[in-house]
């Protein structure tokens, strides 16, 4: 889930900042295959949970950690599904999709946190079910755990640093501009949004 | 916890959506009361915890909640001194108050966040800590505490949603701007920025 959810979530959002000066295209096409990759490991892990669960005859969905955690992977795959539909194979029309985008972006910042908390719930739920005892003498597991967990935050806190900060945002590229027709452009003159 | 870092804090960031038409002064003069009190209650919360451990003979500082949650706190602390020294009684230059204000902003969101993540990794421990065993037949302390997570993960998605929309932004009042001197009108001819 760390892998899937949290890294490869990350470096998708990451591409738009990363990738300046290729075609917004390929910016987009790269965005959906590694959030595909990111879907598909989170798939795995999910699918690979349940069946250990039955295997140990452990209950499913009791606690925190499994709730949070289930949320997101579900509201993951909607936002997969729309952002396919909306900015790779466009179905909807110009401004359905200009006014989407900020939520789009939204959403995404939302569940990347939502994936961070939900491991971090993880990381303190596995600590307390196999070294509950050894645990509170910080043993070196323990210690490595919640180091993992301050890495993650960290981590996220960087990663929405960079996409908010105005001045890191993609340039809007003249020549795409131009061959482009944007319900803002349209409506208010304004440039289009880019994400 | 959830009262004085999640209920407050957020309600503190709210008064520049809340009072769109009351003066400036009176909107930070506001904020800064409601996250002392904020401050107030985490103190309080965070000793009562210390001393709840020394009388219990539980070690301190071990688990990632701990580590999460001091962290939010002495940021909170830093983050209030910090706004207070810039923005109610400002000791700082015009401009650098202009080049902190979005540093500030971000920060209040991310402690927030930090909060909130903090709260779920307690409640994930508590309940682990007290019903362990009866935790997994989904017994009612255990969804009544899990639904306070779900409670405070909505809460903190709207009011994160409120803060970044850019239509709820607090509209600059003309009567204020002409009066005040900033580094942006002075330099870029730009309106000043507002939280």
């Amino acid at each position: 889930m760390v892998l899937g959810l949290v890294f490869l979530q990350g470096d998708a959002i990451l591409v738009y900042r990363v990738f300046r000066n290729e075609s917004k295209r390929s910016a987009k096409l790269l965005h959906g295959i590694i959030h595909l990759l990111a879907l598909i490991i989170s798939i795995v892990g999910i699918v690979a949970v349940f069946d250990f669960h039955r295997a140990s005859k452990i209950p499913d969905m009791y606690s925190l950690h499994s709730w949070c955690g289930l949320a997101t992977i579900l509201l993951f795959c909607i936002q997969w599904v729309l952002g396919l539909m909306f900015f790779l194979f466009p179905v909807a029309s110009a401004w359905i999709r200009a006014m989407y985008l900020p939520l789009h972006v939204f959403c995404g910042v939302v569940l990347l946190v939502m994936s961070i908390g939900s491991c971090l719930l993880g990381i303190t739920e596995k600590l307390l079910f196999s070294i509950m005892d050894t645990y509170s003498t910080r043993s070196p597991e323990g210690v490595l755990a919640n180091s993992l967990g301050v890495v993650l935050v960290v981590f996220g806190i960087l990663l929405i640093f960079i996409i908010t900060k105005e001045e890191y945002r993609r340039p809007p590229n003249p020549e795409e501009e131009a061959l482009s027709v944007h319900f803002k452009t349209l409506t208010e003159g304004a440039s289009s949004p880019t994400p």
